[in-house]
């Protein structure tokens, strides 16, 4: 099968490398100049007007990478071949009043929220909600771009000369433990597989460090989570990779994750699963994309962590030489905040995760910015 | 670093999928219309003359993926640029004279042999010998090709007729219970990694199935196989992949593995470990040629194996539905006795792997010739 996906990032090379052993094909849309899946198949240029007739022609079905993408273009690629996830999962992960309604219809808790289009809004907002809070951009936000957290009046002003102009969502700050992520495939048939919770570490909004299982996680928290996963894949009809970032509260029963936003992509947080499970997240969107079985999702270790390889690369050899590491860079020059690559880490016990993760402590500091 | 393959099939697609996420490029040298891996890597067209200098210009170390090369070829672009594994390891391992000389040398034990160059010769053979023995064309065989076994007096004349006019060899029939082969890796600093000893299964001298550990191997034979395989290494001074086919004939002590050959490149018989073990032989390989230290290559699982796709594919969709089965295809059409792809199998114990093995014997009948 011929599969095209609409950007050429990182997340393309890696379903193209995922893919390839099941004899699919890849087509790119996207930068050729800048374009780390370019190894793995043919790039059409989003500058040049014919490439997207061409790169439409090319594919059997069409993904993509990001959400941060046209979803008119998306909507208008459907009428000609099929789309997957489809146009209404990007849509509502595009939109995060949309977003934020959808999980409060499926009894998913996510944080009070009041939409902001004005400065009157605004302050109405915190006096429903209350101080802190968080300040978002509806759409376009990513690696905590298009936000700022008021936590006093004095925020108020600059916060709202940062994001002016663009439709808002005023957020009660939710006071959690630690971030985590469930990923979840779910194919044409209505199949569905998920992959542990992860606990996602971040700095400056970026992701530094994944773990999984997330540590100390409860068969309780895992079904909850799967099971708020699994209402937003039957809801949207997905088919495809979803996933779901999530706040631990500590909190026992429903109130013990609260949703924060999905993405309808394979995702950073997913990364450790190229190692660590059975079937790695780039495999399971290609097969349920291209309507094949879903693959199987348990852990070959007991514990993986994921570290992300930002602005410098580092020392090829130091991580090569930890029998318990393995690389994925992506082709890309170094750049501040740039993701280059990351590092799989895999452990039977807790002490030897650590270690590893330790081990690698003066990499992160160097390779993290 | 840009590598530089020999050949454009399905050994050089997998190193290329193995390699891309360490930043590698890579480039091929083949026939562009039969390229199973010109999904990762441009390919050089060895039908023009002008290709192969582009291709040793584009390259920053060259390897191959057959040891059905032109030595000639490999000993000039040694000159321009580094070749892993040298070439040699290639001469020897073309030649089966030459190669039995080096495994006595070594110590390595082999079936007894003479070199035919005449009927008289192979008369005078079988008379040291006795019957049955195997006559093998001394290059160039592969799967079960340039070879006849001669049982009684009555075989010699038709052995003769199929196999004259090559240099021949004459060995003494091994009495073995199976077909083993180990796999091991080297890089430029000298250091080694082994895979566990595979038990092969061939029909019509193609490899059908490999089970991972060889079921029943003592920490001995694994001990005694590793030290072969060492010495060959070294004494090449040996980079790269390098595998080992041994008979196992049962008995005690040194006599308990009888070299048949080497092949200095990935091997068939290591395909499970891309599934099965921490680091798999393609990466390796590709880790030792480009400079880098090599991966651990302990199991993944407790047992492994891997079947071989042949002439037909079967049905995808069976193979991608049992939890336990990964799907590797190489792009090519099918045809009679064509290696079309694999399927690796994990599991926990002998019975779980009986189970998978024959849950798919259906497979192998159909997708088997």
């Amino acid at each position: 099968m011929k599969i095209g996906i609409l950007g050429a990032g990182q997340l393309g090379r890696m379903m193209a490398l995922a893919g390839i052993p099941l004899e699919h094909e890849f087509y790119f849309y996207g930068n050729p100049a800048s374009a780390p899946a370019a190894v793995a198949g043919q790039v059409f240029d989003e500058k040049d007007p014919s490439a997207l007739d061409a790169f439409i022609k090319a594919s059997d079905v069409i993904s993509y990478e990001s959400e941060n993408i046209n979803a008119e273009l998306v909507q208008n690629i459907e009428l000609k071949k099929p789309v997957f996830p489809s146009v209404k999962s990007l849509r509502f992960s595009q939109h995060r009043l949309t977003e934020k309604n959808l999980f409060r219809e499926l009894n998913i808790p996510v944080a009070d929220f009041y939409k902001v289009e004005s400065l009157e809004e605004l302050k109405g907002a915190i006096a429903q909600l209350g101080l802190p809070i968080v300040l978002k951009t509806t759409t376009m936000g990513y690696d905590g771009k298009g936000q700022a957290v008021i936590k006093t009046a004095a925020d108020i002003g600059p916060a709202w000369q940062q994001l002016k102009g663009n439709q808002l969502i005023a957020e009660a700050f939710v006071n959690f433990q630690r971030e985590l992520s469930i990923i979840a495939a779910r194919n044409a048939k209505g199949e569905h597989v998920f992959y542990p919770l992860a606990e996602n570490s971040h700095r400056d909004g970026i992701l530094r460090l994944t773990q999984v299982p997330a540590p100390g996680v409860s068969q309780q928290l895992q079904q909850l989570a799967e099971q708020h996963i699994c209402s937003l894949l039957d809801q949207l009809d997905h088919v495809g990779i979803l996933t779901l970032e999530l706040f631990d509260t500590g909190l026992e029963g429903d109130q013990a994750l609260i949703a924060n936003e999905m993405a309808p992509r394979v995702h950073n947080s997913g990364h450790w699963s190229q190692q660590g499970a059975e079937t790695c997240q780039f495999e399971n969107h290609i097969r349920a994309i291209s309507g094949l079985p879903l693959g199987a999702t348990n852990c070959r270790h007991p514990l993986a962590a994921m570290i992300n390889i930002i602005g410098k690369k580092g020392d090829k050899n130091l991580v090569l030489s930890e029998p318990a590491a393995h690389l994925h860079l992506y082709g890309k020059s170094e750049r501040a905040n740039r993701k280059l690559g990351h590092i799989n880490l895999v452990a039977d016990d807790a002490t030897h995760m650590q270690q590893l993760i330790s081990k690698f402590d003066g990499f992160m500091q160097e390779c993290g910015e």
